[in-house]
C-alpha cells in the first residue's frame, strides 16, 4: 500500500477518542477514515477538525464508508462480536480492544468464524505484549538462559476502581491482562484457577472484594500468583517476576528520576495505565498499521481472546466458590489459512 | 549482675560453634562457661583456647557446671524439649534455637511447663525479629501510617538444600521463618494453609518438591504467600512486601555496591543466611545477654515456638493433600507469672 | 497545513538516513520530499523505495525541489552554515543537527542572519531536551520545589570512540550535549571552564586524553562537573544530578529489568545513544513537524547553537592550557521578530 | 592477653561518651578502666554506673591509672598531640579520633615520635575504612577486576552544620574523611587540590561557603571530586563512585526498605553519621581491641593522620586563593620498627 491506511474507528469513548488522536497525530502511515458511535456528538468531538473523516451512528455504515481499509474496534465489549463478524464479512483487517468478546461462548464463535476465512484478520488489543519491559522479559525467557519458568509473581494495582466495578470484574477486566501476559510469557495454556479473598481494604467501596490473590496453574506445571488491588490508593503499579530454574527476572519497578528531599529518596509512581503503557499503546497501533499495510496480521489473535475469556470465566467461579476451578478450553479449530 | 553472664552452650555443631565464638568474641557482657556435645572432640574444637570453660557430653552436666547463669540451646531439635525442661527445673534463662520443639505436642508441653513457673524463662531463636530491615517493617506496620496490612508477599530462596532435605522440610524448616515473621509482623495467628506445587526445578534433587508456593490465611483476614525455593542456584534471598490499605513496604532488596561492567549494572547477592543475617544473630544474642543480666526475658517466647510447630504441621498436611488445611491451636495456657 | 509536511533532508549518512526513516515511518504528519548528499548512491540508499522523493547532490537543489516545506540538516557540521543561510534565504523552517556550526564565529553569523529575518526559522538538534527524564528534571527545577540549583553532577560515557576522535572532540562533540543541557536546565549562560585530565585509561587509543573532568561555572554562581569518558568499555551512560538548596534529583539510572542469576542482580546497560535516546529523537522530530505545520518554531534556537560553540571553544583552550578559562559571549543580537 | 583490655578514654564529650558506652556494652574483650575530662561532671556522667572506672581531670593521670592497657583519644583535636606523645612515652597502644593533630607540623612531630619507638602504637580513627560498603569497594579495586581507578566521584552531605562551623572546616573537618578514603582506596598520595565555590545555598549560615566542590589530583594521575554540602537540609549522604578502566562501582546508595505510598516510592535517608556509620564505629573499636589484645597495631596509622592534615592545609589555601594548590608532604621517616 503506497497511500495511508484508512481506518474506521468504532466507538468514540475514552479509549476510542484516544485511538483517533493516535492514528491522526502519532502513528505514521495511517489516517482516520470513519468514526462510528451511537452518540453522534461524541463521535464529532473525537474527530475534532480532522479532515476527510465521515461520522456514523452505525458500525456497519462506518465499515462501508469510502476509504476504509481496516477497522479499530473500541466500542463496549458487548458490541465486539457483531463488529468482528461484520469486519470478517468484508475482509477487513481489525484491531479489537480487549476483551475480544466478554463471554467465552461468543468468543469461540469469533474464533470459528475467522477459522473459516482464507486468511487471518483479527488482532486483539493485549497491549502489554508491546511494552518494552514485557518484551525484554519475553525475550529473556525465550532465550532459555534462565531455564524453564517455574513461577510468575504478578502485582497489578490501580489507584481506584471506576464506578460500578464488581468483584468479578477484578478478574474479568483487570486480571485479564495478566491472563494474557502469563499465556504469552510462558507459552502455555492456564489449566486451573484459585482465588483467595483477604478481608477487603477499608479503601474499597462497600461490598467490593478488593484486593484478591488469584492463583493460576498451567498445563506445563508452572504457578502464577496475581495480587489484584484496584483501590490501593497510591499509584498504578504493574510488576512481574519470572522465577526460573537458573535465575529470576523482574520488571515493573522502573524509575526515571529519584528525588532526595526532606529525609526521603523518592521515585514517582505513575497514577494511570495510560501513562505507564503510553508507549505500548503507540507501538501496538504502529505495529498493526505497518503490518496491515504490508497485507499481514500479527500479534495476539482471536484464540488468545477466547482463551482469556474462558480463563476469566473460570476465575469468576473460583472467586464465588472459594474452590480450585479447572479451566475447560474448547478444541482449537483448525484454520483453512496457514 | 555486675560480672559477665556465664552461658552453657548445648550443642557444638555448626550453629553451636558459631554461638560459642559469638559469646566469646562478639557480644559484650557474656562468657562461655560450659559446652556440651555428645561428641567431646567437637565440643573441645568449638571451645578452642577459651579459658575457664568446662566441656561435657551430657547437657544436664553443663547446666550444673560452675559459673553457669544461662543456657543457649543449639543441639538438634529432638533434644530441645528435654533441654528446655531441664533449664526450667533449674530456673535458668534459656535462648533456644528454632525449632523450639519439632512436633507441636512436645512444643505444647514446653509451653505448659513454662506457664507453671513463676516467671518466663525461654526465648526462641527466631532471629529475623532482630534484623534491621524486619524491625523497620514491623515498626512501620505498628505505627499505623499505612493502615491495616492486607497481604504479605514473601520470597525465601537458598542456593541449594543440604543432603537429606525432604519436601516437608521446605515447610517445617525453611518456611518456619516466614511463619514466625508473619505472626510477628501482623500480630495475628495463622488460621489456614494451602500449598501449590509447581513442577519441580531441574536443579532440585530427584523427588524433592522444590519450589513450592505456600499460602497462609490469618484469623484477621490477611493473606500471606511464600515462595520457598531451596535450590534456586543463584543466591540467598529473603524478601517481604507488606501490602496495606494505604501503601506498601518492601524489604530484602537492599544492595550495598553496584558495579557497572561489561554491559550490566550488578549488585552482589549474598549466598548464605549467615552472611545475610549475621547482624541479626549478633543482635539477638546481645539483646538476650543484656536482658538476662537485668533479670528479664524478652523476645519470642515458647508460645511462638509452639504456634510455629502447629502451623508447620498443618502445612505438611496441606502439601500432602493439596487441600486448604485449617490450623488448630490449643488454648493458650494462662500463666502464673505476669 | 492540511497535507503532510514535505521535508528536504540534507545529508544521507548515519544520522541523515535515520531521519529519513523516521520521517517516513515513525512520525506523523510529514513526508520526505527531497534528499541531498554529495554521494548520490548513499542518498538513493537512504531513500529506499519511498515514493515521490527527489534525490540531489547539491543542498540548494534539494531546497528548491517541488513539495519542500521545511529542511532537516544532517550533513557534516562544516556544511551547516551554508545550508542554514540558504534555508533562511528561502524562508524555510529548519531543524539542524548539532553542532549548529562548529566554530563560534560562523555560529554567530547564523544568529545574526536569523535576527534580520522577520521571524524565527531555526531549531537546533539538542535532542536531550526531548528526553522524558531530562524533561522531568527541567520541570522539577522550574517548579522551584527544590530551591535554587547549586551544582550539576554529570556523567557521559561511551563504550568506545569512533576513529579519528581527538582529545578536543571530547569537549566539542561529546560534552556539547552537557553544555546545552546545563544552559537549558539552569537557564543561565556558562561563564568559565576548567578541564582536569586524569592519566588516560589503558582502554583509550594512544594519545587520546580520555577520560576528562570538565568543570563549568555559570553566571549565576552554579558549578557543573562533567565526567566525559568515551572509551569506558562497558556501556552508554548519561547521568545528571541536580543539587539544589532543598534537595537533589538525579536521572539516568533508570532500569527496566533486573535479572538475578549466579550471584548477581543485574540491570542491562544500554550500549548506544540511539538506544538510550531513541524516544528523544522521535519526539524531537515529531514536535518539530507538529509546530512547523502550525507555522511555529519552538525548541532550542540559533543562539543556543552559538553559545554551545563558544563554550566548547573555551573548553578546548582550557584543556590545552590546564587553566580556568572564561567564556566570552558576543552581545545577543536584538531580533526584528518577537 | 587473657583478661579484658583496660582502656583509658580521654575526653567525655559526645564522641568520648559514645566510646565509653561502646567499650562497656557493645564490643567484646574490653572494659573502661579510666576516663579523663577537664569537666569532672561530664566524665562522671559518661561513666554512669560502670564499675571499677577511675575518673580524672588530667589525661596523664588517666594513663597512669591502675588497669590501663590502652588509650582511646576522644578529646578536642588541639589536645591530641600531647595525648599521643604521653601514650607513646608509656608504651600504650592508642586509638586516636580524627583529626590526629589539626596542623600538619604537629602531626609530623607525632609521626616522627612514633618512628623513634621500637614498635607501632597509634591507630587513627578513620572509621570509614571499617564500613562494609567501603571495604567492599576497596576489595574490588584491589582485586584488579575493573583495572586502574581513573576517578572517584564523592558526595558528602550533612543536614546542617554545627554552630561556629567555618568555610575552612568544610575541608579540614568534613572532607578529611574523603581525603583519607581516597588515599586508602587508591593507595596513592594526593598531590594537588583545587576548590570551586558555587554561590552559597540560602540554607547555609550567613558567610559560610557551602557547598564547595573540592578537586584532588593524585601522584598516580587519578582525579577525585568531592561535593561537600554541610547544610543540604535533607539528610546525611555519603556516596562514592570509583570509575576504572574496565567498569565503575558505586556505594552509598543502599536502601533497606522501600515504602510506596501516595504516589511515591520512598527510601528513608539517614539523618546522621552515627546512624549511617554505627556499624563502622563498632567494628573499628572491636578490631582495635582484638588486635591490641594480641599485641598488634593495625589500621590507619600516624602517617595517614599526617597526610590528611597536610592535604587539608593545602585545601584551605586552595579555597582561599581559588587556585590549584600543590600538596607538599615531608619525607616519610624511616621507622626503627618493622
Amino acid at each position: 500500500m503506497s497511500g495511508l491506511l484508512g481506518v474506521a474507528v468504532l466507538g468514540a469513548g475514552h479509549m476510542g477518542a484516544d485511538h483517533v488522536r493516535r492514528l491522526d497525530r502519532v502513528v505514521s502511515g495511517a489516517r482516520v477514515a470513519a468514526v462510528a458511535d451511537p452518540d453522534p456528538e461524541r463521535a464529532e468531538e473525537a474527530v475534532g477538525g480532522i479532515e476527510k473523516v465521515t461520522v456514523h451512528t452505525e458500525a456497519e455504515a462506518a465499515l462501508d464508508a469510502p476509504g476504509v481499509d481496516a477497522v479499530l474496534v473500541a466500542s463496549p465489549g458487548e458490541a465486539h462480536e457483531e463488529a468482528l463478524l461484520a469486519a470478517f464479512a468484508r475482509g477487513l483487517p481489525v484491531l479489537c480492544e480487549k476483551p475480544m468478546v466478554p463471554d467465552s461462548a461468543g468468543a469461540l464463535r469469533v474464533v470459528e468464524a475467522e477459522a473459516r476465512l482464507d486468511r487471518r484478520l483479527a488482532q486483539i488489543g493485549f497491549m502489554r505484549r508491546y511494552d518494552t519491559e514485557y518484551r525484554r522479559l519475553k525475550s529473556l525467557l525465550d532465550g532459555g538462559r534462565l531455564g524453564r519458568p517455574l513461577m510468575l509473581h504478578c502485582v497489578h494495582r490501580n489507584v481506584s476502581s471506576p464506578p460500578h466495578f464488581t468483584s468479578s470484574m477484578l478478574v474479568t477486566s483487570s486480571v485479564s491482562h495478566e491472563i494474557d501476559a502469563a499465556r504469552w510469557l510462558l507459552g502455555q495454556e492456564l489449566s486451573a484457577v484459585t482465588v483467595l479473598r483477604p478481608r477487603p481494604s477499608a479503601g474499597a467501596p462497600e461490598g467490593l472484594l478488593d484486593p484478591q490473590l488469584v492463583l493460576f496453574e498451567t498445563e506445563g506445571g508452572a504457578v502464577v500468583d496475581v495480587e489484584i488491588f484496584v483501590n490501593c490508593g497510591f499509584g498504578y503499579e504493574v510488576r512481574c517476576e519470572a522465577v526460573c530454574e537458573a535465575g529470576s527476572a523482574r520488571i515493573g519497578q522502573a524509575h526515571t528520576m529519584v528525588v532526595t528531599s526532606a529525609g526521603d529518596a523518592r521515585e514517582e509512581v505513575p497514577q494511570d495505565y495510560l501513562v505507564r503503557f503510553a508507549d505500548a499503546y503507540d507501538r501496538q497501533v504502529q505495529t498493526w498499521v505497518d503490518a496491515t499495510r504490508r497485507g499481514r496480521v500479527t500479534g495476539p489473535g482471536s484464540w488468545d481472546g477466547y482463551a482469556a475469556a474462558a480463563v476469566a470465566e473460570a476465575g469468576v467461579r473460583a472467586l464465588e466458590t472459594g474452590a480450585r476451578t479447572p479451566v475447560e478450553l474448547a478444541p482449537r479449530p483448525s484454520r483453512r489459512h496457514p
